[in-house]
């Protein structure tokens, strides 16, 4: 196993990468000027390490790092282990999962990069809320959506807790900006795309109607407002999950599931 | 409209069933030893209003009672009017949702009551969770789910939080506990009903396999554990949701709501 360094001052300036970790995701300095990546714990850490994402270091306890021993050995950067106590003094708070890996944003793709290939896709607008977008992409992973494209109001799927919430898969499922909005709609479907519309709305016809369709990318709007008049009037078609009568609509990330299930995608 | 009573002092004592919420919906000296039933929100107090959950009281700013005037007409309970600061200083923290609803807690169901005339079931073990919980009932009470039954390790569905999260659906979607476990699973059987255990084993079948079945009881285990063994063999079937390679399984609400949907049961 690769060489561990063993790490007992919280002052170590070695591990400035993980200090006051509440804020540090939000610092201009960094490349991009939003901040590192940081994925926390054993199963957001292993996706971190297997991921694109240029790795800078890891910080943890001796027996998560051993947990970790066959993903870190295809990496040269440095591993610190040190105690719970050192950790949580670091880190600013108490980290239960133990372990933490830092990494720099690589070139981000660009949506001819994420539509390439893609036979499903998401694509978002106004979905600010970052558990929410975390659990859409841990979602799509799980489906078998092949990336996501993010309209205005959408925010960043590399801040903390959504890279946690995602269970890391925001750095395994491709994803950029869909400019200009929502011109890039009508972009998609010169591409072959059929661009559904959810909205809970009783005229909309159901999703699994769609099922057999080559390429689909499901446009979903934020809780609440849902989407623009723009978006639905640029799609296909508007569409819906079937539901009992008089109860909100479901979460967007649910919702998004349910359709993604409905319209197929993953290898069954 | 009816007469709705303005309150001015947080001392009140007709306000003492919002006090301190933050532990009241814990009180021991409460019917069943486990507190009151609190809604929050428009969306949630005009679930409670229209359910069979007896109504104590309402508390809200003048805006959001006016909202639910239709909702309050048939009821008698005391209706309290006050301030946005008032209502914070009484309930122990900034409610931004503007108006609350305590009732009582009415006679359970049994689980006999709850199979009597269902199609479809969720039957969950050790879901312990209150938000998972939460969830569970509003993806439930959306995609035509009949009832819920309790395994062990389950929280109460009447907790404050899994009440906010359900947006109210625990107080419409009839539940009780299934007991003795797992033979209860047994008597589900016996009543016509195919029991499917969830589990992301590749074994299993995929459970859109089910889609045509009279009555369907899924089970459905907490994250991370998962099922007993026990409550896998006591089911008909061990069923799964097609997904990607390499990915962690949905969170066990959304594998509900999509399990659900892929089985049919709300109308469409």
């Amino acid at each position: 196993m690769r060489r561990v360094i063993e790490v007992r001052d919280p002052d170590d300036e070695r591990l400035d990468d993980f200090r006051a970790l509440t804020t540090a995701d939000r610092r201009p300095d960094r490349p991009g000027g939003r901040g590192f990546v940081i994925a926390e714990g054993v199963v957001v850490v292993r996706r971190l390490l297997a991921s694109r994402y240029p790795l800078r270091a890891v910080l943890g306890v001796p027996r998560r790092i051993e947990e970790l021993a066959g993903d870190l050995a295809p990496h040269t950067a440095p591993v610190y282990a040190t105690s719970a106590e050192v950790m949580a003094e670091v880190v600013g708070f108490h980290l239960n999962r133990g372990v933490l890996a830092v990494a720099d944003r690589p070139v981000p793709w660009t949506a001819e990069d994420v539509v390439a290939d893609a036979r499903r896709l998401l694509v978002l607008e106004g979905v600010g809320d970052h558990e929410n977008l975390g659990s859409l992409f841990r979602n799509a992973a799980a489906l078998g959506v092949d990336g996501v494209l993010l309209g205005p109001g959408c925010s960043d799927p590399l801040y903390r807790r959504s890279v946690r919430v995602s269970m890391g898969n925001v750095l395994a499922v491709p994803f950029a900006p869909l400019e200009p909005w929502p011109v890039g709609l009508k972009w998609l479907r010169d591409k072959g795309f059929t661009v559904l519309a959810m909205t809970p709305a009783a005229g909309a016809v159901p999703v699994g109607e769609f099922a057999g369709a080559a390429r689909v990318a499901l446009l979903l709007g934020s809780e609440g407002p849902g989407l623009t008049a723009d978006a639905v009037e640029a799609a296909d078609a508007a569409v819906r999950i079937p539901m009992a009568d008089g109860v909100d609509s479901l979460n967007v990330a649910t919702a998004g599931a349910v359709a993604c299930y409905a319209l197929g995608g993953a290898d069954g």
